[in-house]
């Protein structure tokens, strides 16, 4: 087994300070899933409900919990959430689907809710039973406790190989209501050592319908968490919700039903900013990681190609391991443009890394300098940029480097 | 830059003796290019001509000898062959393409032949103008010198970041004649420190038609050299080439013309398992590669999808990591059977490493003995078989492990 990571240097140099949100208690425990001497449970509860929305995995093998989520989803309302690390509960069968219910089961009981309007998650190692027995009486004792803060704690209780808790947070207008949004986030790899995901929630104090929610969401994971990649593994377990407490009405923010509402305008601008916010923190944690990559498709054909054409660059291990010895070798981009299946003309194609344009219509720029390109090569952050020359399709995603401790972390050389 | 890599520990134990094949002549030259001390030019000449087939890289941004090839290939008639390592001609614009150009001048003023009949490949850096006038004079005297043998130097002449030359030979009966069949591959990553391609040509004195050739080619591509993946990215100049003297005829054997003719059943045969042979020395040569992995896909909806998850399975880092640490870590072979978007029921799934069946159903498999499976994940060549339980779509791919070595090899570390 790998040396525990160090914290990711690219990590932020400070948490952001998340404030309390009307209708929100939050609490952490000890479940003693799997570690020792560390927070493995999340319960957040919302005491007067909550509309809520959720984006999951695209894996045709989904964790258990996934399951039920996707399915409660329908109801539209949510009264409490579950979090647990250490277990998946992925691959799990039977008795995975049975362990879910009696989550859902001891946590209704806990909150005093119907277990359709409980949500639930679990990370960790897959294909292990999860023993939701162990939550017995933890979920009370929690459900008591909850208070509207520290929200930093509920981050750590979610993490698995994370290097550093994920928060955000921001405030935005309905109307002449300012109303708060809170985000947390855990991811890492894909599936580290065996653990599994990306996991993230956002909560807000505003009334929205939980249709307007799903669309919200849906359209804002596009250029956020569908914007990043650390190693183009998908796990059985990815899952993004956003509660909406409502308890902002009673301050006067005016309750919005359908998802064209004009007065969601600020709303969404500032949860499209807190997503990516938290999608680049997934990145900034990849295992591994030293450098944190932006890449950017101009000129595509569509903005579909464009980000096809965007992913290819960022999942090539060639371009991959290029950032981490810090080597502008542009050819690797050509070749992940090329390999990507979208229209490209080689004679047309220009490449940057940072300012510096290293080559331009089909040939290595003839102003190119390697000094300079190697400058930009040793900063934290690597923007890599293709203009295709072809039309307007454009697209950005993140990702980071491929390092040897990335091998080192996933290859678990057992000795 | 990282130290030159040993010998793979992968590479076969001895080099097959590959025999004359009439009608074919080779030798190969130290024309400068890039490296000292070694051959970086083969030629091969057809002194009475060859029917000729090839397949190419998907790329979108293709080098300019595999246009140059693609244009001469509608002939089907080859005098001769030229390839470079050191430098691989792509991304060069129009200098690139005035290149190919020279070079085949040389060439066909040498061998005595039209330009149209001259193929070409170079393999190494990219984005760099390949100096032919280099040729000049080297293609003379290596034309006057091209003798039937060895054909191990003209595998080591087209090396790159390859730790062995990779040839294979076989017999093959048309009708009452023996024919030969040789092949030379170098492969590596498909793009290693700056250097690109995947090359590979075989050779053969039976007759047959271009058209036959090409059909025969394009088939057997398909379970050999495009079911072989280092690390997903693939070259701008990726070429597969068959040669066909026809001197057999000389000995009574019949010219085949079409492609359906069942004189062809032995040679085919043959045919695909030299190529087999050759791709899998290329994934054995893998960067860093310490493991041979045979990804097993069976019982899914079509052999297309079999293929697909086959390949998810076989490209993914985390998969690749936990080979590469000996870890019998089943449930990324879940992940990856889950992200390959083909149809996939949880439920169904089952999971082999060698011959022990880990997952069954769903679940881990009741007899899951690690001590089994760990012993397994210490050999050579790991066997990784997914059971979708759902149909009889059957593929198999092969890969390598993904190590420290690999990114240490392709970060190049610059210091």
């Amino acid at each position: 087994m790998a040396a525990p990571a160090p914290v990711s240097p690219l990590a932020p140099k400070t948490f952001a300070d998340l404030p309390p949100i009307d209708g929100v208690r939050l609490a952490t425990g000890e479940a003693g899933i799997r570690y020792k001497g560390r927070t493995d449970v999340l319960l957040a509860v919302f005491d007067q409900g909550a509309t809520v929305a959720g984006v999951f995995t695209t894996s045709k093998c989904p964790s258990a919990p996934v399951d039920w989520c996707r399915k409660n989803l329908t109801g539209g309302k949510a009264r409490a959430l579950v979090v647990n690390s250490g277990n998946a509960n992925a691959f799990t069968g039977k008795i995975g689907k049975a362990a879910t219910e009696l989550t859902a089961k001891l946590a209704a009981k806990a909150v005093g809710a119907d277990e359709h309007e409980i949500f639930l998650a679990s990370t960790g190692v897959i294909g292990e039973p999860l023993d939701a027995a162990k939550f017995e009486g933890v979920l009370d004792r929690l459900a008591a406790e909850a208070k509207p803060e520290p929200w930093l704690d509920a981050a750590k209780a979610i993490m698995t190989t994370d290097t550093f808790p994920k928060v955000a947070t921001a405030k935005a207008m309905i109307g002449d209501v300012e109303v708060t949004l809170n985000g947390i986030a855990k991811g890492a790899g894909m599936i580290a050592p065996d653990m599994a995901t990306m996991l993230s929630y956002v909560f807000t104090d505003a009334a929205i319908s939980a249709e307007a929610l799903q669309k919200l969401l849906s359209k804002g994971v596009k250029g956020t968490f569908n914007a990043v990649t650390v190693d183009s593994d998908t796990s059985t377990s990815d899952t993004l919700m956003l509660f909406a407490t409502g308890a902002a009405e009673a301050r006067g923010a005016k309750k919005i039903k359908k998802p064209g509402d004009k007065l969601l305008r600020d709303f969404r601008e500032k949860l499209d900013g807190l997503l990516l916010d938290l999608a680049q923190q997934v990145a900034r944690d990849g295992e591994g990681a030293r450098k944190f990559v932006e890449v950017q498709v101009t000129g595509a054909d569509s903005h579909k190609a464009a980000k096809r054409i965007a992913f290819s660059i960022a999942n090539s291990p060639l371009v991959k391991t290029a950032v981490a010895g810090e080597d502008a070798n542009w050819g690797r981009v050509v070749m992940a443009v090329g390999k990507a299946g979208e229209k490209a003309e080689r004679d047309l194609l220009s490449i940057w890394f940072g300012g510096i344009r290293v080559a331009h219509e089909g040939l290595r720029d003839p102003a190119y300098d390697e000094a300079a390109a190697s400058a930009v090569m040793k900063q934290d952050k690597i923007v890599i940029r293709a203009d295709l020359g072809l039309g307007k399709g454009e697209a950005k995603v993140w990702t980071c480097d491929l390092t040897k401790e990335y091998v080192a972390i996933n290859g678990d050389y057992r000795s």
